[in-house]
C-alpha cells in the first residue's frame, strides 16, 4: 500500500482490514517518499515501513487517493516511483483520487479506468488518453483494477481477493467485517448522484 | 479514539473518515496506554498522539475492537483508564468488542449495548450485567452507543454526525465517501447469519 501525506484513511484501512483479515495469507507492506511518519490533514499519524527504493518485490500494489493527491500529481519523484511500481508488480489497482497520481504518470494511457465521482472533473484532467468509465464501482483492465471513491476500495478489495483466494474466501472476509459486499461493479448510484452518465 | 496493539484498523479508521471529513469542525486525537507507536497483527504501524493521563477532555470517546481486546480485558490499568474517559467524556461509543472492553470495566452494567455478532459469546461473557441486544446495528443508551462488527462503526459514526450536525451533514459525508449508510439501527442481518435471535 503506498501513503503520503494527507491521504483519505478509508481508502487504505478499508482495503487493508480485508486483506488483514488473511493474515496467514497475506502480507502488507506500506511504502511512502520516505519511511517513517506519514499525517494527515484530520491531525491522525502512521507509519510508513519502506521508502521506494526499499521496496519489496510485490503481488499487488494499492494507490489510495486523498487530498494528497492534489500535491502528488506536481512531484516528479513521487510520479515516477508510482510509475515503476505498477511497471514491475504484477497487480495493480487505485482507490478513489489514486487514479489520477496513476493517470499522470501517463502509465495509465489508453487503459479503462475509474475514480471518485464528486472529483471526476480533476482527475479525468489528469489525462486525456485514459479510456474514463464513469459509471462504475470498480474497473479491471487487465492487470489494473481502479475504484470509485473511498468505500467503493473494500468492494474493489474484496473483488481482487475473490480473484486470487475464491469467492468463498471474499464473502467470509465481508461477512467477519459485517460489511455488505457491492460485488456488482456496475451498481454505481453516485455516477448519476454527480451529474454523470453511464 | 482509543488506540492498542491490534485493534482492527476498520473499527478505527472507518467512524475517523467520517469525522475527518469534517475537519474544519471536528478535532480527532487518538488515545492510548502510551503515546507513539502501535502495532496490529497485519504488521501495521500507527501513532497515539497521547497517553490516557494526558487525554484532553473530549465531546465524545471511541472504543474500537479487535484481537488486542483480548489482551485489553485482562489489563487493569488500562479497564481502569477507559472506565475513567468513559465517566468523565459526555458522549462514548464502541466498535465491534470495544464493547466487550467496556462491559469488562463494568461502566456497561445495567445498559442496552451490543457488539460483533461472531464473537457474541465472548463479548456477552465479559458480564453478565450489560443488558446485551443481539439484533441491532447499533444501541444508543444515555450516552453511550454501542455498534456490531467493524463496518457496523460507519453507520454508527454517521448516526453520531447526524445527531450533532444534523442528518444533511451526515448524508453529505456518507455519499463523498461513497457509502451506503444504513441508518436503520434494527437492520442487522448479522444476528441470524450466527445463529442470534432477536
Amino acid at each position: 500500500m503506498v501513503l503520503f501525506d494527507d491521504f483519505e484513511v478509508l481508502d487504505v484501512y478499508g482495503p487493508l482490514s480485508m486483506f488483514g483479515a488473511l493474515k496467514d495469507r497475506v502480507q502488507i507492506t506500506t511504502i511512502a517518499e520516505k519511511a517513517g511518519t506519514i499525517t494527515t490533514a484530520s491531525g491522525l499519524s502512521f507509519v510508513a515501513d519502506v521508502a521506494f527504493a526499499d521496496a519489496p518485490q510485490l503481488d499487488l500494489v494499492i494507490i489510495p487517493g486523498g487530498m494528497g493527491t492534489r500535491r502528488e500529481v506536481n512531484n516528479a519523484q513521487f510520479l515516477s516511483a508510482i510509475r515503476h511500481l505498477a511497471e514491475v508488480t504484477p497487480q495493480v489497482a487505485t482507490v478513489c483520487t489514486g487514479a489520477a497520481v496513476l493517470a499522470k504518470t501517463g502509465w495509465l494511457d489508453g487503459k479503462r479506468a475509474t475514480s471518485n465521482k464528486m472529483a471526476w472533473k480533476w482527475v479525468t484532467a489528469q489525462s486525456a488518453k485514459v479510456l474514463w468509465v464513469p459509471k462504475a464501482r470498480w474497473v479491471e483492465d487487465g492487470k489494473v483494477t481502479s475504484s470509485s471513491g473511498v468505500s467503493a476500495g473494500m468492494d474493489m478489495a474484496l473483488f481482487l481477493i475473490a480473484k486470487r483466494f475464491g469467492k468463498e474466501t471474499a464473502t467470509w472476509v465481508a461477512n467477519r467485517a459485517e460489511y455488505r459486499w457491492y460485488d456488482n461493479p456496475a451498481d454505481d448510484p453516485y455516477a448519476a448522484m454527480n451529474g454523470l452518465g453511464a
